[in-house]
C-alpha cells in the first residue's frame, strides 16, 4: 500500500477577531485553531469578542526566549564532574564559538550544570533566530559535546540528551531557568463586559481560579501549572501553524491569575515554556505558510521577530480560551447545556477540561 | 471569508508492522502515525521491526481503565464537609443511579474525595465503554453533582471540574488513582537483535534509561514521568486515530524500564493514563474510520473491548519508538548522523527528546 | 568515651493558651515547643491569643486517619503482576486476619496496588491505635509480605519498604491516599483582632497567601503544599512531645487558605499528613510523660483517641505560627524590626520562612 | 509555671568513627546523632564501620554553597516587571554594596527573578561565610527590598518572602539553582565488605536503589528525590549540632546511585541542599559548642570552612544510615529480625523507612 502521501485532515477554523498589545506586537488578527473537538472555537471566539471590547485588548509582554538542550556526561567520580563543571563555565567564550562554528542561527547564551554522583549533566541555552530550535540546539549540543570530550579530562559519553532540557516532558526546570518564549498576558475586562458577555463576575472568576486552578492543581499533585486547559489551545495552535505540537505538554505547565478589581476583571495567562517557531520543520506545508502570512508572521523582520510575534499570539489565544471557560464554569450547568445545545444542532461536542 | 470546511493536513505514515500479545490483543500490525516530525517514521519502524524479531513481540497487559470528573463543592465550614464527604459515599449506590439514569455507557465505579478548609473535591470514576469518555464523564458528573447540591445540607456549588480530575494536566493524581488506560508492554530483545538492529547492548541501554529518563528526569523536577519521548509517539497516534491529542500531556507521563538479562534486553513502557476511544468525538472523520477499522478497531466486539485494543496498540507504538530513541543516544553522535542523513535526502528533520 | 546517657537539649517552652474545638477535642490548653529558634515562641503565641479572641477558637476537624507501608514485589512478568494484585484484593479478608494474627492494635483497613513493568508496588492501610504506627504498620506488612510469597504464584521479594508509603519523603501520594491524621483547622478572626492583634486586615492576608503560599510555591516548583512555615511548628511540637520529628518532612505539605470575609479574616490550615502518636518510641522520656499528660493526651480514652486529641493540638498550633507570620509579612519591614528588637534584648533570632 | 528553663532532652549517641576525605575534609571522626529512634545508632554505625573499610572512605565533594531569600513585589503590569527585572539585573553591582553596608559576612552572589502576571519574584543568592545565613539573607533582604522600593520605578511591596527561596519546604527550585551546601559523596565498598559486613552483594543494591529509590518515589510523586531515609541522619545530625532541624525537609531531597562495579559496590548519596552552619543560633548552647568543637568545626580557619567541614560531615553521615538500610532492605525479613532483636534487649525500636 503506497500512503506516503496520507494525511490526517484535522478540522480547522480560524475565530477572532482578537485585539493584542504589548511589546512585541499591536494588532487585531483572527487566529486559526485545528482540532477534533469543535466547541473550542466558540469558546476560544467568545474570549476573541470580549478582548476587542478592551481598550488595550490583551496586553502580551514577551520576557524570555531561549531553546536548550543537555548533553550528559559521566565522570570518573564527583571530583573530576566538578572540575569539568569549572573548566566548562570557565571556556564559556571557546564555546561559543563552536556553536559560531556549526550554525548560522544559533547562539550560546547560557550554561547551567548539575552533579549527581558522578555524573554530570549540562544545560546549554541557546538563541536560535525564528526558529523553535530543536534541531539547532541538538546539533550545537553535538558539537559541543564532542568538543568537551575532547577536550575536558576525566569526561565520557553519557547521552547527547540527559532529560535535563527537558523537552517534551512536564518538569519544573524549563520554567525555573527557561525554555521556549515565555509570555505574559493580561486582560482588564470592563464590568459590563463580565456580566454581558461572560454572564458572570469578577469575583466569582476570581475565587473560581483560586480554587479550581491554583487549589485544585496542587491537590492533584501538579508540577507548575495552574489553569483550566491551556492544553486545548495550545494543541490546535501549534497543529495549525506547523509547530511540533508534542511540546503541548510544557507548554500547557503555565499560570492563570484572576482579580477582582472593583468589578472589573483583571486576567492574566502566564505561558514560561511556548515553543513555537515561524520556520523550520512543518512549516513549508502549504495551508501552514498560508497561515503564517495571514497571522503576519512570514513578514520582513528582524531575526526571531516573527517568532515572537507568532508567541504573542499563540499567548493571546490561550488567554482567551482559558477566560472563556473559566467564565462558563462559574455557572452551574452552563457548561452542559452549552454541550446539549451543541448537540442538538447536530454536532458531537466534548466539554471542560 | 468561508473556511467552514478547512483542515490542517497533518502528514501521516503507516508503519511497521509490529507484533503484539498479552491479555488484550494478539495481533500484528501496521501502526498511523501523524506528525509533522519525519524521523518518528523510521524511529517507530525500527521498534517495530524489533518487535517482529521476538517470539512474542510486545506483551501489552491492560492492568487498568476508567475515566474521571471532580466535581468542587463549598461547605459551610470543614465539619460540613467531612459529613457532606461521608454522606456521599454512603450513597454510593443511589448515585450509580442516577449515572445510569443519564447515560447508557457512563457506570459510576468508583468515588474518591479530599477536603481542604471548607472546599471538597469529589473525584467519580466511571466506566465509559468503547468511548475515551470525558462528555460521558462530564454530563454524569452534572447530574450527580446537581443531585447532591439538592440533597446534601450545606454545600453549594463551586464548579463542575474542580481540576482534580485531572484532564491535560500533568499531575501525580492521574497515576495514582487511575484515568484513562493503564497499559504495561515488555519486550524481551534477543541479544542479536540488539547488537545487529539497534546496534547497541543491553547494559548500554538499562544505564541510559537510570541516568537519562530516571535521574535526568527527577533532576530537572518531573513528576512521575520517567521517559525519553512518549509525548511523539502518542500525538502522532492520536492524531492519526481522532483522539483528542491534548491528553499527551498526562499520557506522556509514563515509566520506561530497561534490564540487562545475560545479554537480552528486557525493555518495558508503562502507560498509566492512555486517554483513547474508537467511538466519539473525531472518529467520525473518513480517515479517522478508515484508520480505525485497518486497525481492527471497528470490528463487532463487547462493549469496550475495540477501545481496550487500541489503548494497546498505542503503548506498544510507543514502546517502539522509546526503544529506538534510547538504542541511538547509547551511541555518540548517531542522533546526529542520521539527521544528516535525512537533510541529505531534501528532507527536514527534527532529531531526539 | 561514654555518651550512652548524653542528651541534646533542645529549648523548650510552653506557649499559649490557644482555644480548640471541633470534631475531636474541645479545650484551651497551652502546648510546648522545643526549638533553637527561640522567635518561634512569640509568633505562636500571638496566633494563640488571637484563637482566644474567637468564640469557638480553632475548630480542628479530623477528616481522615491511617498508617502504610509499602512493600515491592517482583514478578515474572506485568501479566502475572497483574494476577498477584487481583489476588490480593480479593483475599483482603484473610490478610486482615494476618495482621490480626501480628498485632493487638494494628488493623488492616486498605489496599493499593501500582504496576511498572514487571515491579508490583502494594500498599497497606493500617489503623494503629494511639501509635503513629511506623513499627506497627512495618511488622504487619512484613508478616502479609511473607504470606504473599507464599501464596501467591510468581512472585518474588522486592522490598520490605518500596517508598511508595511514603515515609518522610515529600510526595503526592501520602496527601492523596492518606498516611496519618488528616486535619482542617479554620480560625475566623473578627476584624478588630486582625487590626489591633494582627495589625493587617483580611484582604492583605487573603491576597498574601495567595501570591506567596499558592502562587509562590508553585513556581519554586513545590508538591502538594502551599503554607509559609508549617515546619518550624511541626519540629518544634514534635520533639517536645516524643514525636518521630523526621515525619515533619511530609508534615510540611500542607495548605493555608485564608479569606476576606467582610473584614473578618477566615484562616485555614490543612495538614493532611500528621504522624503523632500518644503511646510508642519517645514517650518514655520524663518530659515527654510530663508534655503528653499536660495536654491531656495520656487520659482513659478510647483507643485512638489521645492520639486524635494530639493530632488537633499540633494543628491548632500549626495554625497559630502560620497565621502570626503571614500577617508579619503584609507589613514590610516587620520581620526585620521583629528580628532587631529581639537582638537588643540579648537574644539571637532567626526570621521567617 | 516558669519553664523558662525547660529543655526537650533528645537521647544523642556518638557513632563511628568514620572515614572521609574530598575537597574540604579528610578525618577519622565519631559524630553524634540525637534522636528518639534508638535504631538510628547502629545503622549508621555499620555504615561507619565500612566506611573504615575503604582506602579512602567517603569521598564528600562540595560542589556548591549560597544561601537564598525571595521578595515578591507587584508591578503595575507585566510590562512594568518585565523593566523593573532588568533594572535590577543592570544594577547587580549597586545592589552588591547595600548588602556590603548591612552584613559583615554576606555577600550578594546571584540574582535570578520570575515574573507571573503582574508579580516579580525576586531570588536573592549570598554567601554567608560560617552560618547557615537565614538571618543574613534575610536582613539583607530587606534592605535591598527596601532600596528597590525607593528607587525602582512602578513596583510596591508584596512580601518579604515570597516562597521561592525556599525555605523549608520541599520544591524543585532549591537543587535546581542551589541553596545551602551541595555535597556529593561516593564510597566504594570492597566486595568482600559487602559481603561480610552488609550482608548483601553490590547487583542487589544497585537493583533496590533502582526499584524503591528511583522508581518507588517517583511513582509516590516525589519531588526530586530519591532516598530511603535521609531524614533520620538529618534530623539527628542537626539536633545534635545545633542546626534548624526544620531544614530537614529539603535537606531530604537528596539522590542515592549505586553500582555493581565487578562486584565492589560504588555507592553515592548527594546531598544538594545542607543548610548547615557552625556560628548562629542554637550554637551557644553548650553542648552544642562541645560537638562542634569535638567535629573540629570551631577551629581556626578562613571563613566558611568550618561550615563546609560541618557538611561534609552531615553529608557522609548520611551516607552511612543510607547504605546500612538499604543493605538490610534487600534481605527479606532482616529489618523485622532487628526489631525483634532490639525488642528483646527491652528497647522500643522503629525500623525502616
Amino acid at each position: 500500500m503506497t500512503d506516503a502521501h496520507a494525511i490526517a485532515g484535522v478540522p480547522m477554523k480560524w475565530v477572532g477577531p482578537l485585539r493584542i498589545s504589548g511589546n512585541v506586537a499591536t494588532t487585531e488578527t483572527h487566529v486559526p485553531l485545528a482540532t477534533y473537538e469543535s466547541p473550542l472555537w466558540p469558546s476560544v471566539g467568545r474570549g476573541a469578542k470580549v478582548s476587542m471590547l478592551a481598550p488595550d485588548g490583551i496586553v502580551a509582554t514577551l520576557v524570555d526566549e531561549r531553546m536548550t538542550r543537555s548533553v550528559l556526561v559521566e565522570a570518573r567520580d564527583a571530583q573530576t564532574a566538578y572540575a569539568a563543571a569549572q573548566n566548562i563555565h570557565a571556556r564559556t567564550e571557546e564555546l561559543r564559538e563552536v556553536v559560531r562554528g556549526c550554525s548560522r542561527f544559533a547562539e550560546l547564551i547560557g550554561i547551567r550544570h548539575e552533579i549527581t554522583a558522578n555524573l554530570l549533566f549540562v544545560r546549554f541555552e541557546f538563541s536560535t533566530g525564528d526558529a523553535s530550535g530543536h534541531n539547532m540546539a541538538t546539533l550545537a549540543s553535538d558539537a559541543l559535546l564532542g568538543h568537551l570530550l575532547e577536550t575536558v579530562p576525566g569526561i565520557s559519553y553519557g547521552s547527547i540528551s540527559g532529560n535535563y532540557c527537558t523537552d517534551k516532558k512536564a518538569t519544573a526546570i524549563n520554567g525555573i531557568l527557561g525554555r521556549g518564549k515565555n509570555v505574559v498576558t493580561e486582560l482588564l475586562v470592563p464590568r459590563e463586559v463580565v456580566t454581558d458577555v461572560l454572564h458572570t463576575t469578577a469575583a466569582k472568576v476570581a475565587e473560581l481560579n483560586i480554587r479550581k486552578n491554583l487549589l485544585g492543581t496542587l491537590l492533584a499533585g501538579g508540577i507548575r501549572s495552574a489553569n483550566a486547559h491551556f492544553a486545548n489551545m495550545l494543541l490546535g495552535f501549534y497543529l495549525a501553524t506547523g509547530q511540533d505540537a508534542a511540546n503541548i505538554v510544557e507548554g500547557s505547565q503555565g499560570i492563570t491569575m484572576a482579580e477582582d478589581r472593583d468589578g472589573d476583571l483583571y486576567f492574566s495567562c502566564t505561558l514560561p515554556n511556548l515553543i513555537v517557531g515561524s520556520v523550520g520543520n512543518g512549516k513549508g506545508l502549504g495551508f501552514v505558510e498560508t497561515n503564517l502570512t495571514r497571522l503576519g508572521c512570514r513578514a520582513e523582520r528582524e531575526t526571531g521577530a516573527n517568532a515572537r510575534r507568532l508567541a504573542v499570539i499563540a499567548a493571546a489565544t490561550v488567554l482567551c480560551g482559558e477566560l472563556s471557560l473559566l467564565a462558563a464554569q462559574t455557572n452551574p450547568g452552563e457548561l452542559m447545556q452549552a454541550h446539549v445545545r451543541l448537540e442538538r444542532d447536530h454536532k458531537t461536542a466534548k466539554v471542560g477540561a
